[in-house]
């Protein structure tokens, strides 16, 4: 069997039977980061994720916007855990035939990235590839106890999830099939210039109030997966209840394409999904407002397995179209 | 200009121009690895390394020794800061018509490589390339003050050198021009299962009596040359007195290679090089020998730049064959 014909998925499953969880490593293979127990009440939280030129950046990426998109895409994953960053490294492959000036501009990016998010970039390595390939890891702090997990969601609980939803892959569209961008610019800059919640995962966190977590990259729907998997539950959504980008609707109608391909099935808006106790909700939803960050209700965790989504009168399952490295054509 | 006309130094120059390095951060861009105070008297180091199959995988390397070389690489750069490994994340890159069972066995040696050092693998993420492509980071801790750093030699020290020298690029040599293996089969293993100095470093640094330290990756010529530059020191090594393996010196013989070629201006032996004060050696000396580690004494640290060798009455400036990218043909 190749690659391509068993996908991402079972190789990650594979990994979880290859690679033993020692004392210590709090949270292994499968959740948005790795947490591992330092002396102390702390944890430190590590993630890593590889961009790879030809499938992760549209054409017309500036080298400045490779270099943010590849701080943004890691800090994405330690806020999805509620944890503070400390640094970033990137090992870096690029074609010997470049320019030394994108190079640097590509850097340039990365520092202003991480300036953004009051971070570091403390460390790399350079190697030579066909393709830019830009592997980063980012690492941060959180208190043990107050992590959020994707196996945190507990049946009686909302599902909500921070901002809205669909602007990035709208850009995402317009840029590959090159639809003019006038009045879309905003879209565009979503998918090129993506930010991450990172203040929004530390008040999460510090909240107490919220246990499960995933940052929106693959699409709400296979992320929404991923929570149902690993905390054993049930999700219901409201398709109502979706925080639409409002350029993603108009967008939609102008030319009629289905806005449940932007906000359901695509990912990179890099918004939190996230639970509470209803009890919580008012918290929950005031800490976020301090931070300037809105959250929508979308939906409730139940009992038993799968994601499940409420349209009109009808209850459906949704369709978990995970973004399938390998299988992808 | 392009990338393979300035070469990785010179975007490593450039990355410490652009990278800020903020408060906490002890140390940044420009050694073996970064190193991040955390709260109490510990820092984090961590570090990263990318390995292309092209370059970086001699014909014939077996999947298992793919996964063991990427953790061992990583390792080997905690090694020469003197941390104690926390664990290890891969982002791998792997071409689509690659057999499932390949990117186990890839998986199963991280595993076992990572059991040999008593630590983890917690984490990764998977794409797509034409070529294998894998990086790692691995993380640590130290005592703040007790970090062993490229930049810690100072006059009057001794350059002292683990274990021996030479193994793992006569054995690449073998294994490129096709020579039988026959009689040099520890050759080959060298090159192919390098091991990281993890428990040395751990040793040198508890001593308190090592300040600093270098992985033998790129060739020792270059690695002094690191050392000297970041201490701001002149380094005088007698090439008599460089431990060169027994196989490598019988290698040469048969075949005509010059030794230096192996011992001086090739690397992946990824012992440690370090210094100490002359009145320490005894000491240092005695806590290695305890863990199962022999050291040489190969030289002296004095006032001025630059790496010299002596060679009988003569003393010659060692030239700096840095392990160049972009640069290699």
């Amino acid at each position: 069997m190749k690659l391509k014909e068993v996908g991402e998925k079972a190789i990650v499953e594979n990994a979880r039977k290859i690679f033993r969880k020692g004392k210590g490593i709090r949270i292994g293979i499968g959740d948005d980061a790795a947490a591992i127990d330092l002396p102390g009440k702390k944890c430190l939280v590590v993630t890593t994720d590889m961009l790879v030129a030809s499938i992760h950046f549209p054409p017309g990426t500036k080298p400045e916007q490779i270099g943010k998109k590849a701080v943004v895409v890691n800090l994405s994953d330690l806020a999805a855990m509620g944890a503070e960053p400390l640094g970033l490294v990137f090992s870096v492959a690029l074609p010997r035939e470049l320019e030394v000036g994108f190079t640097n501009r590509i850097m340039r990016g990365m520092e202003s990235a991480a300036r953004e998010y009051g971070t570091y970039i403390v460390g790399g390595d350079l190697d030579e590839a066909a393709e830019i390939t830009i592997a980063g890891t980012a690492f941060g702090l959180a208190d043990r106890n107050r992590l959020l997990r994707r196996s945190g969601a507990q049946k009686g609980d909302i599902v909500a999830v921070t901002g809205e939803l669909g602007a990035a892959s709208a850009g995402l569209k317009i840029l590959m099939e090159k639809i003019p961008r006038k009045g879309y610019e905003k879209l565009v800059k979503a998918q090129l210039e993506p930010k991450a919640q990172v203040e929004a995962g530390i008040v999460l966190a510090r909240s107490g109030r919220v246990k499960a977590a995933i940052d929106v990259s693959d699409g709400m729907a296979a992320n929404l997966w991923h929570l149902s998997r690993e905390s054993r539950v049930k999700i219901i959504i409201d398709h109502e209840k979706i925080p639409v980008h409002g350029l993603v609707k108009k967008f939609c109608q102008q030319y009629g394409y289905d806005m449940d391909e932007f906000t359901l099935f695509s990912g990179e808006d890099f918004e939190l999904i996230f639970t509470t106790r209803p009890e919580f909700w008012d918290d929950v939803n005031l800490a976020l407002k301090r931070v300037g960050k809105k959250a929508t209700p979308i939906g409730k965790v139940v009992e038993g397995s799968g994601v499940f989504i409420k349209k009109g009168e009808e209850i459906v399952k949704l369709e978990d179209r995970g973004y399938e490295h390998f299988k992808q054509d």
